[in-house]
């Protein structure tokens, strides 16, 4: 797939709400590389989409040349080495690119739990949830500090498989009961930088008013409104 | 760190009952990658181990150059990068590379929590506990399937992501009332040759009644055993 090659097919298996299929859709954007995005309703998944991730029969799955991929840091991985064309997402030095799965791994782990659970809990945990995922972001805000993305003066892997969340902001903040704009300006700040100044995110973010309809639909579903 | 140059200072602050650390300990033995052990005591965690994973406060912690690195398979994959030498852990091709990133993956989301359950649940959570971990023990033998190893012919990323678990395996077995080699006899066979055939998993594994004694040590810190 270096330069001067065919394309590869190249088919995304997704859900526009969901935050991991948003990672790959801005890493396939920041690369220039070309796909067909395949819808995937969740109440009734696809044949496609359960021959093709049988074990977890779940959104993302890039389907390249016919082979499936899933799990989306996965994803992006083999996006940076199957497409090694510039910019690459992760860095070359080995300490370095530990360093950003390091924090990928965060984002999965301790933010994306609590994240869940504030829009998807009953009242009574909602409290909790919230308090988790402040803490979490502000361990982001103090890992991001002076710099203007995670990936340094450019968007990086960090910054792929962070910035999804940024279009639930508000339906984290209509739920929980808080804004992340006093509670981590610098994390807001950022979200806002990287959706103005990177077409790839812009291009590839949900509306947040979707996704709050989106998560009002999941709410009833959950039996948590009526 | 390409051949000819100084090997660097190369420290693994670890637990020795640790699935995780174990890793480690494969990784570099299957490198040939001299290093120094620090044990950590995880009732009194050492300044280095703190100020090294301030984040999790977890072992294990490779500490290369004084420049520390966390979270096991992200330092399996700094291994393999930082010290290009064969045998590589992961394939070159990146559709085989995303594979044993996703089997990887597996075993921290479907084998470690409910492994962990089986052994350090009050007795009412034990059986479904067993349940998830045999279902998913299953899945990674269809997986494995003819191979000898889930690397193929030789022990790869997924085999030393999974084999540090086999050394509990009596242990989950003893609280969870079953037997492996009953439940799922490839994975039982495919545990006996990682150790047999590969003295990098070998000399790395804790014995399986060091393991026993140290959970029944966990099982009275978390009260379930007087």
């Amino acid at each position: 797939m270096e330069g001067g090659k065919k394309q590869p097919s190249v088919v995304l298996l997704n859900c526009s709400a969901s935050m991991f299929g948003c990672r790959v859709r801005i890493a396939l954007a920041r690369k220039g590389i070309a796909y067909e995005e395949k819808p995937e309703n969740l109440g009734a998944k696809s044949p496609l989409l359960l021959s093709s991730n049988p074990v977890h029969g779940k959104i993302p799955v890039l389907i390249v040349d016919g082979k499936p991929i899933c799990e989306s840091l996965v994803i992006l991985e083999f996006i940076d080495e199957a497409f090694p064309c510039e910019p690459s997402l992760l860095p070359s030095d080995p300490f370095a690119r530990a360093h950003d799965r390091f924090w990928a791994s965060f984002v999965d782990s301790k933010i994306a739990p609590p994240a869940m659970k504030v829009w998807a809990s009953p009242a009574p945990a909602v409290e909790a949830a919230r308090g988790e995922l402040v803490a979490a972001m502000r361990t982001l805000e103090a890992e991001l500090g002076e710099k203007r993305y995670f990936g340094g003066d450019a968007v990086g892997f960090v910054d792929v498989a962070l910035v999804p969340f940024t279009a639930w902001f508000a339906t984290y903040e209509r739920f929980g009961g808080f804004s992340v704009a006093e509670e981590c300006p610098t994390l807001a700040a950022w979200a806002a930088r990287c959706r103005d100044e990177n077409e790839c995110v812009a291009a590839s973010l949900p509306e947040t008013e979707f996704v709050y309809q989106f998560a009002c639909g999941m709410r009833k579903h959950f039996g948590l409104d009526g």
